[in-house]
C-alpha cells in the first residue's frame, strides 16, 4: 500500500481470516509487474474499456494507469481501438487485448494420441491438431521426440504468422510434481521422467517456458477459462481415457494438494477384488469405468493403443443400433463411474462434475445412469446440488487447458518483454 | 488502493491468476474495518510489536496505523505493554492483544455428549466442560434446550468474570447449510432443523451472533489455529465418533463445497453390501470404521448413547490386556479407516490427515495399521507425503474449533463496538 518510486502502489493480499494469514505484502520489486497484471486482467474481462474505467475499478490512480497501459501497449499486449466513448467531458480512447502478436501453446500426450492447440492472448483458437500416437507403448524418450516434433511444427507455424510463442505446457496422464517431473504415469509406463527438462533440451532452449502438468488439472483449467460454467466456484473435471483423473477446483482455484498429486480418483478402489489395474492394484475406478473396461470386452484379442478412437466409434455405432452386449457394458461402466462421482459429491460437494475425453461420445448411454448412481450415494439430498454434465470442449480440453495455463501465467504477471 | 477520507487505504485482493479473478476492490465502506482487521491479525501473529513494525510490514502509512491502533485500543482488542523497544531514535511502545475483556464460546453436541469451551481473544482457554448428553436419542427440541442451558451457564460465568461474549458457534455432526440450518444429521435423527434460529430464540436475543457449523469443519479449524501443524496448508481432520466426518483444508482454507456439505466421508461406501448405516445405505465408512463398528461387537445388547465413553474405556483396557477379540476388531476398524484415508490421499493429496475424537484413545492400536493401508492404496509413492497423525486437541477439538470460528470472524473484521 505504500507508494513506490514509479508511482505504482503496493498491493497487499488480505483475503480472508484463516489463522496464520496476516497481511502478506507483495515483494517490493514485484509491485509494477503485479499492477501490470491487474490492468491486463481488467482489460481481459472488461474490454473495450478506457483508462478511466481501469482507474475507477482498480483503485490505481490515473497517472499510474496511464503509465501501466503505455507499458502494456509497448509489450503489444493491449492496443487502442479506433472507438471512443462519449461521456461528459473528453471522449475516452478504448482499449482491448491485442490478440495478434502472441501464441500460447498446449500439447497433450496420452495413451493413444497427441493433441496440439495454440490460442492467442484472448484465448481464441489459432490451430488444433490431433494425431494417433502410441503413448501407451512408446518409451518416454520416444514420447519426448514425438512431443518435440509437434511442438516444433507449431512454433514454425506461429513464427510464419509473425507470432511469438509465450510458452508451452504439456499435459500428461499421471502424477506430475511441482517441478514438472512425471513421477508416475501407469498407463504410459513412465516413472520419474524429467519431461519438462528433457523437452527443453530436445527443443534446444526454445526461448519460452516449457511446463508439464497433469491432464485432468489442465482439463479443469480449460473448463474454468473456456467452459460455460459462469459463476461456478466448485467444479471437478474427469478425464475419460484409458485412465481417469480428476481436476479439482474449489473456491475458484485448482487445488493441487501438498505435492501436486491431487485428483487420482482413477486409483480409488471401486470394486474390491475387481480386475487388475496398471498401477498394480485391483478394482480401481479406471479399470471399471475407464475406456479399457469397455474395449477389453468389445474388441476380441484386446485393443492396440493406436486404435482406441475407431474402436470407440464402433462402440457408439453398436450402442446406436441397440446391441444389448454393448448397452449392458455401458450401463455397468456408468454405474461404476457414478460410484466414483458419488465419492466426489460426498467428499467435495462440487456444483458441477464435468465428464471429458471419450465420455463425451458415450454420454447418451452413460450420463443419466451415472448421475442416478451419484444421487443415490450422496448423503446430501439432491446430491448437494451437484450436477453431472458433459464437457463442451471436446477431445482438446487438456491441450486447451495447457494453453490456458500459459495465459494464466501471463495474467499473473509473467509478461513478454517490451518490443 | 485509493485513499479514503479517514486516511485508510483501500486494500485490493489480487491473489492469483485464475480466470475470472480480476482486481476485486473491497467495498469502499468496509475499508476501515478491513484495515482494523489487518492490524489486529498482524499483532496476533507478531506481538509484542510497535506501531512502526505494523506500518513497515503492512504498507499502511504511520498516521493511519496510529488511528487504527487507537481504535483497537478503544475497543479493548489491543493494549500497550509497559515494554518499549530501543532502536535508533525514540523508544517504541509495544502492543499486544488484550485477552481480558472478551470470550469466544464453542459448544459441540454429539450422539453422547455436550462439550463447551470458552477462549479469550488470544485463544487461551477460559473454560472447558464436558457432560454426557443423549444427543442420539434426544429430539432436536431437547437438544436446543440442552445446548441453550449450557450456553446460558457459560455466558453467566463469563459475565461474572467481566467478559463480553463475542459469539457462540455450535458444532453438529451433520450437514449444515450456509445459513446455519441442519439439513440432515443421521446419527442425531435430525432433518431440516433451524438450529441457529431456534437457539437464538431459546437464548432470547443474546446480543452476540449464534452460528452453527459441521463438527469436522470446526475440528479442522481448531487444528489450523491451535494444532502443531505450522506451515501445513493441506490438512484433513477426521472426527472419530459414532459418525465420521472430514474437515478439508486446502491451500490454507477450509473448503466447504458449493452448498457447505463437503467432508461427508462417513457415507462413502467402503464395504459393498456391508452393515446398514443410519443414512439408509450399507457399508458406509462410519459403520465399518466408526465407533459403533467396535461397540456393537464388544457390548452385548448394544450401546446406549449415554454410555459410549465408559465403553470405549473398557475397549482400551481390553486392548491393553491383549484381548484377541478386541485386537482383531480394532485391526479391522483400522484397515477400513485406512481405506477411507487412502481415498482422501488419492483425491486430495493432503500433507496431514488428523484423527480426532475417540480415535485418539484408540490410536496405539489403529494408527500404524490405518497408515499402512493408506500407503498401500495411494497411487503416489509414499502416499504423496501424506502423514496420518493423532489430534493433540483431545475431545474438545470441535468445540475449540467452534470458538476459533468466533475468533476468525473477529480477525476478519467483525469487531466489537468501542467501549
Amino acid at each position: 500500500m505504500r507508494p513506490t518510486r514509479n508511482g505504482a502502489q503496493l498491493i497487499t493480499n488480505t483475503q480472508g481470516s484463516a489463522p496464520g494469514t496476516g497481511p502478506q505484502p507483495a515483494d517490493f520489486t514485484d509491485v509494477r509487474a503485479t499492477n501490470l497484471a491487474v490492468v491486463l486482467r481488467f482489460v481481459r474481462e472488461n474490454a473495450p474499456c478506457s483508462r478511466a474505467d481501469i482507474a475507477a475499478s482498480t483503485g490505481l490512480n490515473k497517472a499510474t494507469v496511464s503509465s501501466l497501459v503505455a507499458d502494456l501497449i509497448d509489450r503489444r499486449l493491449l492496443r487502442e481501438t479506433g472507438l471512443t466513448e462519449n461521456r461528459v467531458g473528453r471522449p475516452a480512447t478504448m482499449l482491448v487485448l491485442d490478440g495478434s502478436p502472441y501464441a500460447a501453446v498446449g500439447i497433450e500426450v496420452n495413451v493413444d494420441y497427441l493433441t496440439a492447440v495454440a490460442v492467442d492472448l484472448k484465448g481464441e483458437a489459432l490451430l488444433s491438431w490431433r494425431r494417433a500416437f502410441p503413448g501407451g507403448s512408446a518409451s518416454s524418450g520416444q514420447a519426448v521426440a514425438g512431443i518435440a516434433g509437434v511442438a516444433r511444427r507449431v512454433v514454425t507455424r506461429m513464427t510464419k504468422e509473425a507470432r511469438q510463442v509465450l510458452g508451452l505446457t504439456v499435459a500428461v496422464p499421471g502424477l506430475v510434481d511441482l517441478g514438472g517431473s512425471v513421477r508416475l504415469a501407469p498407463n504410459m509406463g513412465w516413472r520419474d521422467v524429467d519431461l519438462a527438462g528433457d523437452l527443453a533440451k530436445a527443443l534446444r532452449d526454445p526461448g519460452f517456458p516449457v511446463l508439464v502438468d497433469n491432464d485432468a488439472n489442465l482439463g479443469a483449467l480449460a473448463e474454468l477459462r473456456f467452459g460455460p460454467h459462469g459463476g461456478v466456484r466448485d467444479l471437478v473435471y474427469l478425464t475419460g481415457e484409458i485412465g481417469v483423473g480428476a481436476g479439482i477446483v474449489l473456491d475458484g482455484r485448482l487445488r493441487r494438494g501438498g505435492a501436486g498429486f491431487s485428483g487420482e480418483i482413477g486409483h480409488i478402489e471401486i470394486v474390491p477384488g475387481g480386475p487388475p489395474c496398471h498401477c498394480g492394484r485391483r478394482g480401481c475406478l479406471e479399470v471399471v469405468a475407464g475406456l479399457g473396461a469397455l474395449l477389453d470386452r468389445t474388441v476380441p484379442g484386446g485393443v492396440s493403443p493406436a486404435e482406441l478412437e475407431p474402436e470407440i466409434d464402433e462402440v457408439v455405432q453398436r450402442a446406436e443400433a441397440g446391441d444389448p452386449v454393448v448397452l449392458d457394458l455401458l450401463d455397468t461402466l456408468a454405474g461404476n463411474l457414478g460410484r466414483g462421482v458419488g465419492i466426489v459429491a460426498n467428499l467435495l460437494n462440487p456444483e458441477v462434475v464435468v465428464l471429458g475425453g471419450y465420455y463425451v461420445k458415450l454420454a447418451p448411454w452413460i450420463l443419466a445412469r451415472a448421475e442416478q448412481e451419484m444421487l443415490g450415494r450422496a448423503l446430501a439430498p439432491g446430491g448437494g446440488g451437484c450436477r453431472l454434465v458433459v464437457s463442451g470442449l471436446g477431445y482438446g480440453a487438456a491441450a486447451l487447458g495447457a494453453a490456458a495455463r500459459v495465459l494464466d501465467s501471463v495474467d499473473s504477471g509473467r509478461l513478454p518483454a517490451p518490443a
